[in-house]
């Protein structure tokens, strides 16, 4: 006999038993070549749901990840709102400090962890008073651990119907590309919002495979598994990026959608083996974390005639997607072509302006902090109501990000208010600095920062990393400046790199570590 | 300087709000040749929420609509909850007394109408103490009420926010093909969820032109000003279906988006002057109310060769859509042809079974009572907690219609359950017997009733009208329908019928009117 009670507001648990009554065969998760449907995933996570319950977790109490992407992470975004617990998603590329900072911040009951992150979970572990239960996903459980398996071995059924609406589904954490990581509080309403509204805009269409090549600890992956549900979409999750595999993959699962950053696109065209593959199932392409280069866009248009390019900009308080620019727009020729600086138009559910300093709106083709508000707003920052006021202050959830409307409302993203550099009173935006030194041919790629400065308290300062046999000194590219851009935005020192750029989870360059030789105590 | 509180919420009015900063000057509606920008709607909006206000009207209260479609009606669907209002949709062809029952179940402080409707709703006026105030939208008001542009007169900002989340955004009433009309209170987020979620699975696109031919005040037609401020969309408003008029208004506003009945589609193929038009912009052509004969598209696809066609299934308690026959099943030939009798498969955010009389799910292929789940089911019946509780027992919202699913996990509806006859103790579904019955070449359309029989409780009755020109009698009928089902489920009689058949407001056949003259007392 069907029953429960009058379900009105949205659960991820009924989303899921849903796709797994509709479609029980159909496979659900493909991982490490080992695929799970529907119907199994529907069942483990039920089974997982009753035994945290049984384990005496009571709702609102937290169930933690540490590791690499996986099927067992896939089930801990859905069992703990079976059992109305929230699910945190820890970032493997944390130091065993700021795991325990995390796990201080979020007193999670369990701690799930891969065999790769057993060594650090487990000392983490050991100075968190708040864990009484831990498991390893796979591989031999060091001791005071359990296997994974054991909470999905016992056939059970949580007692209740679950978490939803306005509860917390889950934490993630912010990239941290300033500052400390902050645990950001998503609704289960949250997320439904942005699984309906975002999927057609990139133009994924039902029941097909995508993949998750990013960390799905971090929002941008990590929403496209809610999304799945809704989709009835298969994923196929790669524990780490490979190339290789990727595209292997793709052609094996036949994948439909895949979100990657330009770079990665980049690497993909180059790779020696690209054409060796079957990739032309791939349809919408979502790229994202920087503009799409013209040139890259005509190799990929040239490499992938049957896919829908599109660009996107999300952010993790706002459960993904502010903004996208549609494939309409990515053409070379007519009246659709030249806006791939631009990200695009904020979703339709979204409201998004730009501001000054005092919040005051700008007009059209002024660059100002981009602010939003609706229904994907997250809750808040976890333990942090001083932080979640400031964000959300007037309103507005305030990015961070500098940004300007042009006259057909498509948005450009300026950089981070945080770099933005201050010289001699004068605003200076990086983006604007790059683009002019980009613009030189000899130059591969260039991050432009503030450093310390007696005399202007900032200085521009660009890092440099030369295309390959390309020749050319400081001099050459500040003169190449000067005539781009207006004096004080000029570098006034130029430091080149052969190594690639260190880069955020989000695959954003951190200019913190940049800036940190410039800075006289390390701070 | 922006302001307002957190929103993490949905408000239409901030919907509203955020199109007219996105799009100022871009058309929202277009009615009898007067056109408004979204700055003019949302500016009148605020206005009119804020005389609301001024008026002394408290949350919660109510604001009634009786007339034909109109641009005031538009407004009437957003002003009302920017002061924390319902708005209350009322059903123009309801008689004197249905509209009074109507106001008295609704208690609303405004009533607005049309000068069509003036005489209607003044004397229902005069029958409900409820209402304070009167306006008519056009023309003279009647002594007693105001005109509607004295709302919008003055410029004004509510004090509130507006109403938003799980507060009742609109009443809707149930098509009463079956017994009284209900009060259907539909929030916020119910209305989103189907705002964000069906539009895509038509193919609807951002910023095109929608023409609303239907009933406003029904849950189909009303439910697409909803998704107009999602979509960007420009409205072109009908008061009344008309086709020479439609055509018009699809050539000059290159209208992108339809919602029809499939008779429509046949009427308007038939038109004289349906080669006259161009009406090539239409894109997604969504039909419903009834399968789409295969006949009809294969001649609609050859008229409309860059149209996307699907069929939907709606209900109001389900804020519309529940499933939809997309665009590629809409063939003649192929592995998706053939599926045409089908409503196509649940909507993907909602959870949609078969059950038996003791709400039992049934396996696939069998007919039983659709039922639904998810968030989307209304709040309630208003002031019906006996029939809300009743209508979404165990959980589900049971429908009222019976269908099954086949093994692609499409849903066909195979009638009401109320339509359903049972005659000496079996089950017989109309749509069985009109299927088997329209199958004859004499037969242009048909509807099967139950009527009160001493011997077998209820008998089958068929309600014939013959094609132009054709030939053919009630034996001859009777002998045809026994190739074809079972006995039981044969007509025991049959009555020609010449005129039209009765249609309710959503065009259904109106069993109950065609059952009257068989019930002894008229009842």
């Amino acid at each position: 006999m069907i029953g429960g009670t009058a379900r009105m507001i949205v659960r991820f648990g009924d989303l899921l038993a849903n796709v797994a009554h509709r479609h029980p065969e159909a496979p659900a998760v493909t991982f490490l070549g080992r695929t799970r449907t529907w119907t199994d995933i529907h069942t483990r996570c039920r089974n997982i749901a009753a035994a945290f319950e049984g384990m005496g977790l009571e709702p609102g109490e937290r169930v933690a990840y540490l590791g690499f992407n996986s099927d067992a992470l896939f089930e801990l975004f859905f069992a703990p709102a079976m059992a109305r617990l929230e699910t945190v998603a820890m970032n493997f590329r944390w130091s065993l400090q700021e795991c325990i900072a995390a796990l201080e911040d979020t007193a999670p009951r369990v701690l799930v962890f891969d065999a790769a992150h057993a060594e650090q979970a487990m000392a983490a572990a050991a100075a968190s008073p708040s864990i009484t239960h831990l498991f390893q996903t796979e591989g031999a459980a060091p001791m005071g651990a359990e296997p994974f398996e054991d909470l999905v071995r016992r056939d059970g059924c949580p007692s209740t119907e679950g978490s939803g609406g306005d509860d917390t589904l889950i934490i993630f954490f912010t990239g941290g590309t300033t500052g400390h990581s902050k645990g950001v509080m998503i609704s289960h309403a949250n997320m439904l919002t942005n699984a309906l509204g975002a999927p057609p805009i990139m133009r994924n269409q039902l029941e097909r495979a995508q993949i998750i090549i990013g960390p799905m600890f971090h929002m941008a992956p990590g929403s496209r598994i809610f999304s799945a549900v809704l989709l009835n979409a298969h994923s196929v999750i790669m524990p780490k990026f490979d190339m290789v595999e990727m595209m292997q993959l793709v052609a094996r699962h036949r994948v439909h959608a895949v979100t990657m950053v330009p770079t990665m696109m980049h690497m993909l065209l180059e790779h020696p083996e690209f054409s060796r593959h079957d990739l032309s199932s791939l349809g919408p392409i979502m790229l994202g974390g920087s503009p799409t280069p013209p040139a890259l866009l005509e190799r990929a248009l040239e490499a992938f005639p049957g896919a829908l390019f599109s660009n996107g900009y999300g952010m993790t308080e706002m459960s993904n997607l502010i903004a996208a620019l549609t494939p309409e727009y990515h053409v070379l020729e007519g009246p659709m072509a030249g806006k791939l600086q631009s990200v695009g138009r904020p979703v339709p559910y979204l409201d998004v302006r730009i501001v000054d300093a005092d919040d005051h709106e700008l007009p059209r083709g002024e660059i100002g902090e981009i602010v939003a508000r609706g229904p994907t707003v997250m809750k808040g920052y976890l333990n942090r109501p001083e932080e979640t006021a400031e964000a959300l202050r007037g309103g507005w959830f305030h990015t961070g990000d500098m940004g300007w409307f042009d006259q057909d409302g498509l948005l450009t993203i300026s950089g981070r208010l945080k770099d933005m550099i201050i010289t001699g009173g004068e605003n200076v935006y990086p983006t604007e600095v790059e683009d002019a030194l980009t613009a030189h041919q000899a130059v591969s790629q260039v991050a432009v920062i503030g450093v310390p400065d007696p005399k202007w308290g900032e200085a521009v300062h660009a890092i440099v990393i030369l295309a390959d046999g390309a020749d050319a000194n400081a001099d050459d590219l500040i003169a190449h400046c000067r005539t781009r851009i207006a004096g004080y935005k000029v570098p006034r020192g130029i430091t080149f790199r052969t190594e690639p750029m260190p880069l955020s989870g989000a695959n954003k360059v951190l200019k913190t570590e940049l800036r940190k030789p410039f800075l006289e105590d390390g701070d």
